[in-house]
């Protein structure tokens, strides 16, 4: 049954072209883009107006800092959609990376592809929840259940991505036939450590919340320089 | 009146070729990945971080548990995001499949695929719905009407896809010419039980809203899974 | 300053041949489709849960029917809803419409069209503002300003769609070289009278908020008609 | 590590043809309009129904303009939704703008763009902030820093679209080989004093939160503004 559904699988013109190929997985790849550009969009909702009453109770017997008040107490709002939204940009790089090398797809490649999708979706979920549990007001075992959540995205996040790359990858499966080996490993290697390190992230988060959040933002820093600077470090 | 609003019918340059073909329902593909990329994305605004309020309340003397508890008390959120999300992206598989044949467009269809995706922006509606209601403290009665009316958005769905497909294909009306007829034939067997499935869906609601949400799980895993398992399933 | 912002306004490579043309109206279609997208599918988020409370309210002492007296008083939601998204989509069917024609693009045009979506992303707000205010509990002179703003959404779409056709068509100004005159007088033919009609919805929201919405609702219907009917009640 | 992931770096068949170099840049610009799409039509959401409640306590003793008069007290909402619409657009005009230009991308010109976009992904924020503040109940320390706010979004648009390009055309680094040098220096010329500009708008907010909006709303519209004015206004 799922096989006819399949894009890619039997088209009523099977030209096995390469123009063919570039088509099969456009419409793959829009979609998912429109989700990546949704979510990323969505992570802003979160930033918050505050609230006119909780302004007011804010300004102190002088009145003077309300709306200012209000607003650096929403620190970790800041911080966490800036997190977000350099991961999931990341994660777009990454995926649009490996479509570079990809030529085909087929149900199951279908089904992986959608549950990254399904993950980054939950990002702007998991945000919302540390961006609230980080302030102050309240306690220390909730900040740590919303920062082992939001680890925990970040990890199936890493994860999945590995397994729709091995799937791809190996033995050439959906890869252009002109994919130079050398730098299909180069893939390959560049994302290995991403489910061991994220892991590293959510233990921490067990541990201590806050040493678990800093590791994700060096994480995501690290992703995001450029390779010169990246290069130099790791050798 | 309505024809001349018609995308597809009577071009400028009306070029009978190919190409001009692919563009006419490029576009349609285009605007209908969007709304299925909202829409499935939209349905994670759902999740909720629980409010600091229910939070306290859910704090025991010990004050232990107040978040993990709020958000284990969640789970119908989940699992409904779950079952909603595979559900939308079956149906952009399946969309795109159909489009794999279909080369051409009129006026009718693009309302049947507007009615479809008008019936696909209900489903974080229909999600929201059964997620609030599935949980314990509302009685069985509400239980009931909230499945039911996620069931019926189901099986729309499930009876307009049919419908744009016979409208599509019979005689070959908006199809590729080289479409091979015993692909086309095969798209239209395999998308016939829907209907009727998803009537017992219905059906069962009414009866046992468990039972119901059950067999709607089921559907949405064995139309997931790679047709090489269900091909031996269903022989 | 303008003039260097605009899209189309001296390429770098000015190529006058065709396919440099439709580049330059592919992004702006591009990002109108994206628009139309999002703008037609956030109009299902009005469709709104009935908060648990307002359920537990409809319990009457016999407590059956909570959630379905809930759903069922909020009819006026689901009546919007259809009403708009059939407009949104008859609006993005005549943009399409439009641009089959349409070849160039100027920063004036940009403008117009910037113009057409904010009315469309204000469609959401009109929706929720009826689909609020149609409820009996409200008076009559606030379903009257409700329907009066709806109506003053549809006519504003009305005149911007107009004033856009007749900027690109007058004199051929952004058309392309081989789009047939008769054709493009059948489009200038057929949306001539939208503003005089939604000038008349508009009217009858001031005497008769019910009367408005009616023939608010046949106008979507006849617009959404396939041509052969349409032609022959205009006939 | 970074490098691997860039999108245009080493692609798997490195073909350094002009039609490569255009899927190149596609994508991110796909992705960017997304972003841009969805940014523009979540501005609507903040237009806001007013509650039931907010109307019923404007009705006065004769209880007859509730509905009129508490969309009216909300003027703000459409002064700052009208501001906020036109600026994004504008952005999105000049991003694609300068895109007519650009051919290569690198990994730190995606991170530019994603800033960019992260930038405009807040708007929505700084709208909702000013619409609330704007309004005559607040004080006018609030609204000091609501606009102080908003400014600062804006003048970090500026700044960053700058740097992007910039970066992207010193020494043609990442321009297409046929860019003429005279229409590149024009758009240099163009963007050069936007950061200057929205330098001032914030440091007017400081001072007056009215004359900053003024001056905030006199540069959308001067951008705006068809070439041929504003050529005549700068010269």
């Amino acid at each position: 049954m799922g096989d006819a559904t399949g894009v890619g699988v039997e088209a009523p013109d099977a030209t096995p072209d390469r123009e063919a190929q570039t088509t099969e997985t456009a419409r793959l790849e829009a979609f998912s883009d429109g989700v990546f550009a949704v979510a990323i969009t969505l992570l802003a909702l979160d930033l918050g107006v505050p609230a006119a009453k909780a302004v007011a109770s804010a300004h102190g017997p002088a009145g003077a800092v309300g709306l200012a008040a209000a607003l650096l107490h929403n620190w970790p709002h800041y911080l966490a959609f800036a997190l977000s939204f350099l991961t999931i940009l990341i994660m777009w790089v990454n995926h649009h990376s490996i479509f570079r090398f990809i030529r085909r797809c087929d149900h199951s490649f279908l089904l992986l592809n959608g549950l990254l999708l399904m993950v980054i979706t939950t990002v702007p979920f998991g945000t919302s929840l540390i961006a609230e549990y980080l302030q102050s007001e309240h306690g220390a075992a909730d900040r740590r259940v919303a920062m082992v959540v939001y680890s925990a995205i970040y990890l199936a996040m890493a994860v999945v991505y590995n397994v729709m790359w091995s799937y791809a990858s190996r033995g050439g499966r959906l890869l252009d036939v002109g994919a130079k080996p050398h730098l299909v490993q180069s893939v390959t290697r560049q994302f290995r450590f991403g489910p061991a390190l994220y892991l590293t992230v959510l233990v921490l988060a067990f541990i201590s919340p806050e040493a678990s959040l800093a590791l994700n933002i060096l994480l995501a820093l690290f992703y995001a320089l450029p390779s010169t600077i990246t290069r130099a470090l790791s050798a």
